[in-house]
């Protein structure tokens, strides 16, 4: 056997109690209530990453602070920078928890406990993996850091600026995060592509006041209906959007992309049902998984003006809004399309109306080419700790902290996702499978061995 | 002098501390705990008309009670009803009234306090009138029923059942309502025709619960964005309506009601200013008056769906709202429009969503003809009242109960407004003047006077 599949062997019970002792901290970064906790997290990282002689920082900011942890054991190796947040989404509804949420409990071998999945256990499984590896090889293959905040469940308010800040301490070869999940039971993936977004918000503002519908009715314009006749011309029926030059940017998909998905595709029946929706409605000539991951989208998330309460009230509203976000794909850029975005919604608008528009911001979207560095490693250490290939997936999500890793240190992420979809993220009964705890723990191993073998040094 | 001025101009200042005494009840029926304040308002009308002589009766409502006060003095002669309401809107905002609202002031010839001008100075003028003719004749020149409801700022729940079921102490040849106003200071006016209304509210439903946008972003329908595309469609460009069959029993304008608009009008770019909007809008081919007051419209009285707080959120809605009203003209029907308006809506709308309607009610229309009974008659009492011939106007808004009337009682309204277009009623500072409250009595009384001799009995 293998020594590091034995030393997980050996060691895995304790490697569940440790966990455990990490998901018992309530690191919940929306609540200020939880601020003691979110730094009791942070601290308990520090001080399991200092026993395994890795030189640690805590890094303050205005919010909950980052810690940054790095072994640089051979100048001559890669260093492989691995990153994760220690905070977690509030826990409630608390009352469709089957047991306290921050009590953690192994049933069925699933660990239930709020972060067991996102992302304390899929983080927490590379901290094993290099004491494993330090453990049975008396030191590190590579050089790693890890970056670890406290802010992802709240929009990484300050980790662009700290990264900005600290260029020179999160240098790297690669980055690896394990924030997202398998494609299904026994089916590791790797993640190659993210969508990014553009968030904006239009407001189009007509009298000063509301007014009587029956005393103005027909002779003032309504916000509300010219609000909805600009969001029905941003999209044609068949889904196409029409603002000029949007799809200027799109990369089109690959043929073996194409088929890739069309492999992995599920039931399109099964998913209205699921859903409950009268019908699936998409961009003509893509299929289900290539709209979701794929194509660039334009959803109103909010609409709002006037009345909305009990029975009715006749107004002329002075005003209605809408929050709309685009979701962009690669080499679609936030800026270029907001700009885009709004050039077409002034001129489409009538003049007897204002409009104006609030930058809810927007992050870039990602694709990590076949041929990306340790991208072949990434294959064979997850095929080593699940026993099977991964898939190459894409998610129609978007993980900002991905586009800024390249946009500021010039890194490629590997996105290897240790969860399950039904791991229940930010939801009651979050669990982590155990099996999958341990597989990510031999995967990271794995990877980390495998990235100094490529590296071509036949040091070990 | 006429013995009716020579009363009058006697009486007036026991006439405004009586009103006084009116206004200072806070008879707010919208608020539960002025439910014994109603009541004492509806007890002062009760008493004073008894002290007139004429019959009264106090009608329970499971809300706030109902008056009907009768005097039959010639059944000879024709009957004419008038209807009131002693109910007063909400006296909020408190800090922007200049004098506590239920502390009636004079200030500068005005009388100032919560229900002044709407309705209980207007209404207090008629009764002021009968009295004023039977201390001066001995009784009255024509037969009175009042019809004095305490419910009219909060929709009238109980008073079309009730007419339904007092049919018989209502009966008559002409209703007569002061709730409404002038055209203008010194321009006393004949409102003709109302505007009715059918408010209907549109349901669009997706899937059974709110999705990432990023994750389902694509694939699925989303609720605000076909409402929006459903609304665009209700409309062209032009402000016309698109519901087929919705103008098929519009009555168009007449010649000459097109003259006496134009002769009416205001500037246009006076009240787009005043309204501070960057431009006026409405149906093609229509000036602002006639557009306010004899073209149907079709307003979204409020748009609701998904996020509307700080910020953004990356969700598709699993449902979106509007509330719509649509002002009707005669002889538009609103059972009739409300069947075309869904009907309409269920066939644009896609598929691949669940629609679904809330009926908020509706009221029909009304144009009184130059030629109804009693019409010159009241010509004259006005121009005696004010020293002016009247203007014939219209009104874009609704009152359900003039409607109710014609229906229910085969009763055309003369729709006699003493108030001003800036009496600030449903807003602080409300006011009525006294010079209006005098000439609202002689207006009052000799209309009633008039109504005797135009039945052409000889009797005075």
């Amino acid at each position: 056997m293998d020594p590091v599949k034995k030393y997980v062997q050996e060691q895995k019970d304790r490697f569940v109690k440790e966990l455990a002792g990490f998901l018992r901290i309530p690191s919940v970064s929306a609540k200020s209530e939880r601020r003691e906790a979110c730094r009791q997290a942070a601290d308990f990282l520090l001080q399991e990453l200092g026993r395994l002689g890795f030189s640690t920082s805590l890094h303050e900011t205005p919010g909950h602070p980052i810690v940054t942890a790095s072994r640089m054991d051979d100048p001559a190796q890669p260093t492989v920078l691995i990153y994760g947040h220690y905070d977690v989404q509030p826990e409630e509804p608390l009352d469709l928890w089957t047991s306290p949420p921050f009590e953690p409990r192994i049933v069925n071998g699933n660990l239930y406990a709020r972060g067991a999945s996102d992302d304390k256990g899929q983080l927490y499984a590379h901290i094993k993996a290099v004491e494993t590896l330090i453990r049975t090889e008396g030191k590190l293959p590579v050089n790693v850091t890890f970056l670890l905040e406290g802010e992802e469940e709240i929009a990484s308010t300050h980790l662009e600026a700290f990264i900005e800040e600290n260029r020179e301490i999160l240098q790297g070869d690669v980055a690896v995060i394990s924030d997202s999940s398998q494609y299904g039971p026994g089916m590791p993936a790797i993640c190659y592509g993210l969508r990014g977004i553009c968030a904006d918000e239009i407001r189009v503002q007509g009298a000063n006041r509301d007014l009587h519908s029956g005393s103005y009715g027909g002779a003032v314009p309504n916000p509300c209906n010219v609000l909805c006749e600009i969001i029905a011309k941003l999209k044609d029926e068949t889904g196409r959007i029409q603002i000029p030059g949007f799809y200027e940017d799109v990369l089109e998909l690959e043929a073996w992309e194409r088929e890739a998905f069309a492999a992995l595709a599920g039931d399109d029946e099964d998913f209205r049902r699921q859903l409950g929706v009268a019908g699936l409605h998409g961009e003509e000539g893509y299929t289900t998984l290539e709209r979701k991951w794929a194509r660039p989208t334009l959803d109103v998330n909010g609409l709002f003006g006037g009345y909305s309460g009990e029975g009715a009230k006749t107004i002329i509203p002075a005003w209605a809004g809408a929050k709309i976000t685009m979701r962009l794909v690669p080499n679609q850029q936030p800026d270029k399309i907001r700009h885009l975005f709004r050039e077409y919604v002034r001129r489409v608008a009538p003049a007897y109306v204002t409009v104006s528009f609030v930058d809810h911001s927007g992050g870039g979207p990602v694709r990590i080419p076949r041929d990306a560095p340790f991208m072949n490693t990434a294959v064979q250490a997850l095929e080593y700790g699940f026993g099977r290939k991964p898939v190459f997936i894409r998610e129609g999500g978007s993980i900002p902290v991905v586009s800024t890793l390249e946009r500021k240190l010039g890194l490629k992420t590997l996105l290897l996702g240790f969860g399950l979809p039904d791991d229940n993220a930010h939801a009651p009964d979050e669990k982590f499978s155990l099996a999958d705890y341990e597989r990510g723990i031999l995967t990271s191993a794995r990877f980390l061995q495998l990235c100094a073998k490529t590296a071509g040094a036949e040091t070990r």
